[in-house]
């Protein structure tokens, strides 16, 4: 097997196009390229696998891979209430390690010596994709042509050409587009200036909210942190997160406008639309706000924001956030009941929540009539819970 | 000095109202009531100040505390960005910090012996009334009437008729309310039953956001983490959120329904509105986005939660609250520039930013003519970046 | 059954042997005295089971746990390298809840109606044993006699003379001590000047390190952070800790003096011995430091403080507490090898480590031939690892 | 100024000396060497100036930062009581960015285009003196001969040779050494197996600690966290290091063997002698112990760990250490007091701490006559303390 195997993350774009023949010219050898269905919706998956081949590559596989995706790269999100900077439903970090993980396996079938990508040098997707490969995969030799190669869509456009490659050449969108059923992710250089607002053509998972229908009231049903039903019916999580990204992206719920702190060291401003993911991860906070003892829920939070930051990190394959998950997971047992939102017009508001595992009582929050809290005990609690503070300023006062 | 004299913090209320004469009664002494002006609206404190003289209070002081409170108390928790549990805005939790601090004063000029509060033991604003006296004014002795004497509303009404009180048995309202300047908090039985939705005659700060007018656009200017300007306008603090409290509650933005963790170890239900808190908040979020390095950024987040957390436990005064503050205090230097927001139907959205200050480097960020960003610099920084996961992933496959 | 029935956790001394009467009579009842045996050395465990008898109780139960006590609540404090403050390495903490478990056993299986303990009202017993007994069995009632019938040891004696108990009158102890197989504990008035340094007489289970023996090299293997074995032998974690207690304590091994954060608010003096706990704590963190990656470990750090600080606190039955372990557990996967420590003269001294499951690789880390790390990747590492600092300083320089 | 102008972190060793010709060359300029004496001892300061104008510097500088670095570099480790992985005292990391600073000053100074460091390119040094050059003078180019051009210390060597340098070849010593006053860091091949033990010729600022000499007790005393006297007698601060250097050493104390996580990924074997550093730390954490409140203490131990890292890991400019230092800072005030400790056979024992601002109250504190501590509020306490968790049992009970 002297020949190089190279296989490719495929998206069906312009740029992984053209790195075919590019590839397979560059380091002599054959490509093997590797596409995901994760819901993101748009092109048939059938033509995007014979789109590799019209462009030269040895073999083109598409893989299923929406509901793999949703259990375990989404739902660990939702238990997580994976949001980066508090607001970034981590839409492109969690698709990463499940193509890298695609990838290394169609790398061992096909006996790959490299495998490719076609994120820039500057985004956080070059290091997901490579601290993938590294992690499970260390021998493959990673190539990514647009950074290694000083690669611009200008010139993929001229070596297209050059060669003949069957892609039409569609007016340049000013967008550059990330998506799957978890979200969907924009960027353009017209926001590159922050103190421009998002312009409506950059949406498509949502309606402007200042159009709302009226108003949508959803319950979701959650068992031991996984949505398990909405509105009664019992529904996958790939259903849950798609029936919510329809009702929400339909009152325009889950746009985010931000300015986000890249890994590579700089600010970039980023749009994101994530309806259901928005969704479910606000009706999974509100169940844990019933369901979780207090100081488990203040200490998980922040084991919440350190999960985010690994894995947007691109550091899904670490030691650390296995550890981060097995706390989480342990927190999860008795996330379950039900949660009552009302979606409408951009605002998604929880109404009401319900559990047979809730740690509220009644019979203790109660003012009225049956009051079973033994007032009692808070005078000594007081004294005690804040004596340390006392003597500290009783000494700070006398220290003066 | 033989004859004691209670200091007493006086809403105007029933409770405090009827705990006058019966402070006086039960603790054989004087009662000096100390009303605060904390921008709570409703009625006119020369009114409050008269009816505690009526019954019977050897002294009646009102304070203007208004500006005082915003600036020593409201903007930490702004620069903090001071949401409980991801939410709630500490509208009590920050006024009872200035009420010890006016109530100890006062105590101090009258030479009091005690020290009473109207609240009852399962509360939160117990343990920040008296974890107050105990850091500020230890030698005060505290009354509760309402949990020591196990005094009720019930019991109030009939000693109130009892001794002929002059108050106005208005038709007992059903919710309990705190409110101020910084927002409002309301209690009440129906909303026990967490599958209950909140009723529209709860609310008073905000309009309905179904029912939202035209879009406002906002202009939120800040100097080192302080709103100094409004559609660039200079303001005062304390205009600052009034204003915003006026605009955003038109559109029906800083409405919340929570279950909160009570520091006494029992969950609760409380609805808050707080529109100019939670705008201020926001605004304040994303220009730190703007401005704050990505590690202090990431670590500011637990700092914030932490200072949330102690003031929500009444631990205005301790040692590590105020630790906590240099760190904040520290991070603001750059929080400078300007905030854009449009307030429409219960949402805050973030339009625009800019800064002098600002550390997003459109020359880095952008993806056109100008990029900066040395992308021959990912390669290696991939590599290292990811290289103990690496090692620790090959262990553990050779380790099974 | 109208007859109360306390179940007593008896410890044989002359504190608890009165509180058999007493109790009693105060509250009418057969009294059930409990004695754990875990291995806390001194008297025969039938003397204790046969004076309870003596001195009234209904029954008397002896339980050897001390293999339970080890597998269940000393090893977890391996695994967390337990260590309150840095130092004190929780030996009356984690005896605490074995005991709760022990009596609440005893107490369902006789009907108890009341749980009793014989710890004050200033110390962090008292949190322990209720902690645990309202987690595990709250219809429990409890009684503290020493702090709810203000009991001191005056009266207890005068109490045992008047009802003619069958307690030897010793000349009192200067000491008060708490020891286990993990350890023991010391306070004494003469140490509540904290300017006093310990005396010779307060030390049991070391013995001077001024007076140590020869060295003393001993090789601890650990499997997923457990002591499997000592100097090759085999050993069950009981053996290891009887071994490291006796070879440590003959070399003056973990002894310490601290002044300790007591749960109530106050700051306490302690004198502390516990040489196999401090030798097996040590050798596993130098094994961690071979075993675990990098980030894992940094974070592991802050999990072990909050495990640390929760057992103090006497919440061993928290949830919190429950998915810290479920972290640490994860973590320990692979901690597995062999660490060689020295100790002398007070001394524990890691002299060598070697696992099979080691992250540290020799060809990466040596500067001589072999080495296989690639130093080219340091130069954009370097650049991107600070860039976000170099943007901050470059804006605080253009801001001042 | 046509000709580039390099500013050398000069050590006055082998290899920065034949830097000097070797950079010349390479980058075509004026070679400035800058040695700083740090206290580091050895030779002659001024040998070290002369023999880089020997080996063809333009310029050399000495610069006398001992009281500089132990005011603005060690002081701040010793507040922070910073141990790296919980032992390592950062003796080399927080020499780095003074050294940067110095350099990045004559650099201003003599119109510097470049800026030379000896460093390799799988150590820790390399980020630390690069990321303090772009943090501060970021138009500086970077050069590190031994990384960028390969170098190594046999090329070096002959082209010592082949140029006629004035270098004496010394036997090549098998220890890689940095030292200065906070410590000294030995590495050695012998050492890249872990398992074998350190041999007695790696000391240099310590004594075997099983030959000690006679017990030496020092009292220190301590000013907002900062030395200023030893048994009694007013000391600067670098004085208080050079002399519990010196006494430290002679009883042994201070020796650290560790593998250690370095920031590029790896793990390294690590030696190093900080008596002096040891002993201040140690004595800083006992006296905060007495006059840092319970819950700050808690939070400084979190902040300390990452107030350590950031600066192991280069990041000695970041705004988060500069936040993280407001914070201690402000923990520092009243950490004022004598600590007296007992240094012996290795062994460093805190025996007595007094202080005016000492949170120990012996009034609440001691169980004997004067008990001020009103044990009738720990019912209630326990209560509420553990009532979330009991809530939580009750739940997981009925759930099962």
């Amino acid at each position: 097997m002297s020949k190089n195997r190279i296989v490719l993350a495929y998206s069906g774009g312009l740029d992984t196009s053209v790195a075919i023949p590019y590839l397979g010219r560059m380091i002599d050898g054959d490509v093997i390229a590797v596409s995901l269905d994760l819901g993101q919706g748009g092109e048939d998956m059938e033509s995007v696998r014979q789109r590799a081949l019209d462009c030269g590559a040895a073999e083109s596989i598409v893989v299923d891979a929406k509901d793999e995706f949703v259990r375990d790269y989404c739902l660990p999100a939702v238990k997580a209430n994976g949001l980066y900077m508090k607001q970034y439903p981590l839409v492109s970090a969690v698709s990463r390690p499940l193509i890298v993980k695609h990838l290394v396996e169609a790398g061992k079938e096909h006996g790959a010596t490299h495998v490719a990508h076609g994120c820039t040098g500057k985004g956080n997707d070059q290091v997901r994709f490579e601290a993938g490969f590294l992690a499970t995969d260390p021998d493959l030799q990673i190539v990514a042509p647009a950074r290694d190669y000083a690669w611009t869509r200008d010139k993929a456009i001229e070596f297209a050409e050059e060669i003949g490659l069957p892609i039409e050449q569609t007016a340049a969108s000013p967008f550059s587009i990330d998506q799957n059923v978890w979200g969907r992710a924009v960027e353009t250089g017209y926001l590159e200036d922050l103190w421009n607002a998002p312009t409506k053509d950059l949406y498509a998972y949502t309606e402007d909210p200042n159009l709302s229908a009226a108003p949508d009231e959803v319950v979701i049903s959650f068992k031991d942190g996984v949505p398990v039903a909405i509105d009664g019916h019992e529904v996958t999580p790939l259903e849950a997160i798609e029936e919510l990204n329809r009702r929400g992206g339909a009152q325009g719920v889950g746009r985010l406008d931000m300015v986000e702190d890249r890994l590579v060291g700089i600010k970039s401003r980023e749009i994101y639309e994530a309806p259901g993911a928005m969704v479910l991860i606000r009706a999974h906070e509100a169940l844990e706000d019933v369901t979780v003892e207090r100081e488990l829920a203040r200490y998980k939070r922040l084991v919440d924001a350190r999960w985010s930051e690994e894995v947007y990190d691109g550091l899904w394959f670490s030691p650390l956030k296995r550890a981060l998950e097995a706390f989480i997971e342990d927190s999860q047992k008795n996330v379950t009941g039900d949660i009552r939102l009302t979606l409408h017009a951009g605002n998604i508001t929880v109404t009401g929540r319900r559990s047979e595992n809730s740690l509220y009582d009644f019979e203790l929050a109660t003012y009225d009539t049956g009051d079973a809290f033994d007032q009692s005990y808070s005078k000594g609690f007081v004294q005690l819970h804040s004596l340390s503070t006392k003597i500290a300023n009783k000494r700070d006062r006398e220290a003066n």
